[in-house]
């Protein structure tokens, strides 16, 4: 299994605080030592740094430490390998381009009989893993359905709602999901996620002993979102998600929730 | 303008030394202060380091001359910009996905009438310059005609040789791509290359005082040819490229050598 970190702001936004605890999940305090990868967009524009490394070990997450990029929507992976080897092909976050707009992807979890259940048609995988042929089937979906954005943001949502419940039926599918403007996050077994506004306040990490007062780096006006398999911090309350819940961010916040038909839960 | 530094290799080699003297371009032995970027690719792995800052004063730049990524194929682009302002997404190189594979574009010149001339299909830019728009149209042509790679290579030869032809038509073309097998390399008006193999000697930076003596770290086997738009060492002959001229590179050699039809011109 892997673990996924993600953000959605209202502002650029340096992530550094909480990579610094979920960088240390890749060989330190965690297993995931088989390659990890961050996204970052820029308004429209995006870059990824990725290595097959662990990322305890990799210079290139010491720069992402060293170096904090300000972004509005992140997404990063840390990988336990299970379907394919462990090679930079294979290493999330994945990206594609629909509608002009570059669509990044990262998945946690294994599916089975993805080759049969899941019909490519305009992208296709250029390495082995599960993750990535549900990527190229799931905006192959939407490619086919919308050639172009459709005007209701609700119609693609759902599109993207079922279509990851499809996908959770081959096993385990959580997911973080971009097309620069906002944030998908899918459950299937395990994601959590904290919005931070102000009155902001002190964080505490649970993979370091790192602390930071974001009252000190904040504007009253910024609005923060972090997801991540499990809770990062231990003194702040997250938002544990159920199966088959679909949580869509913009700009820091919470714009939609949609749940399992299949399974109707009610958040507590 | 900006400026193209590329490499094919037969085994993986790190490019750190050419980097080096190539990337003292943006913005210290050269005007191109308006961003850099450089793709590796590893097997059919694929990953790319972007900034939109000046190469000299970028971390990220810093972190390629200290963390040597050994690749077959290295493409790399400072940027002086004409179309487009200075952002993440008009920063060189760009990417998209056919066949499975990662192609990756870098354009040094600048377009007129690309708008009208070059008409869009399955890919779209995401950012506004006429590069990248140059390179949706250029993939978007061969997917057309070939939606599954070809038995016979020198068709799609063919076909890169003519589209680039017509991107030349339209103004200033020069060009490094590749689909992860192959290195093109098109000539508009500046280009030039250099294959190195044993008995390997030394080699000395023209952009920096930096001598590398190749002999100590490579073996016999090993052919490695370096593009760049200007020569970066001045103790080597490199081959000027021809307007109109095409090369093709696979594990460090020219395999096809193509000429414009128009401006025929013959290789002394």
């Amino acid at each position: 299994m892997c673990e996924l970190l993600g953000m959605s702001a209202n502002v650029p936004t340096d992530i550094t605080f909480s990579m610094a605890g979920f960088l240390r999940r890749g060989g330190a305090t965690g297993p995931h030592r088989d390659g990890w990868g961050v996204a970052f967009y820029e308004n429209e524009g995006y870059r990824e740094f990725r290595d097959p490394h662990p990322s305890i070990e990799s210079p290139v997450a010491r720069l992402m430490l060293d170096y904090p990029i300000k972004s509005r929507i992140v997404i990063s992976h840390i990988r336990q390998a299970n379907v394919g080897e462990v090679n930079l092909s294979n290493t999330h976050p994945f990206s594609r381009e629909l509608w002009g707009r570059n669509w990044c992807y990262a998945h946690n979890g294994q599916l089975t009989g993805f080759r049969q259940e899941l019909p490519l048609s305009f992208y296709l995988p250029v390495g082995t893993t599960d993750s990535e042929w549900a990527f190229c089937w799931l905006l192959g979906e939407i490619r086919r359905q919308y050639p172009e954005p459709p005007e209701d943001p609700s119609a693609l949502q759902e599109l993207i709602h079922q279509s990851c419940e499809k996908l959770r039926s081959l096993g385990v599918f959580n997911l973080l999901f971009s097309d620069s403007q906002h944030l998908y996050a899918y459950c299937s077994t395990k994601l959590a996620h904290i919005t931070r506004r102000a009155p902001f306040g002190p964080a505490l990490l649970k993979d370091t002993e790192l602390e930071v007062d974001f009252s000190a780096c904040t504007t009253p006006r910024d609005v923060v979102s972090v997801l991540a398999t499990e809770p990062l911090t231990t003194n702040e309350t997250w938002h544990i998600m159920q199966p088959g819940e679909m949580v869509v961010f913009k700009d820091g916040e919470v714009i939609t929730e949609r749940f399992s038909h299949s399974s109707p839960s009610i958040r507590v």
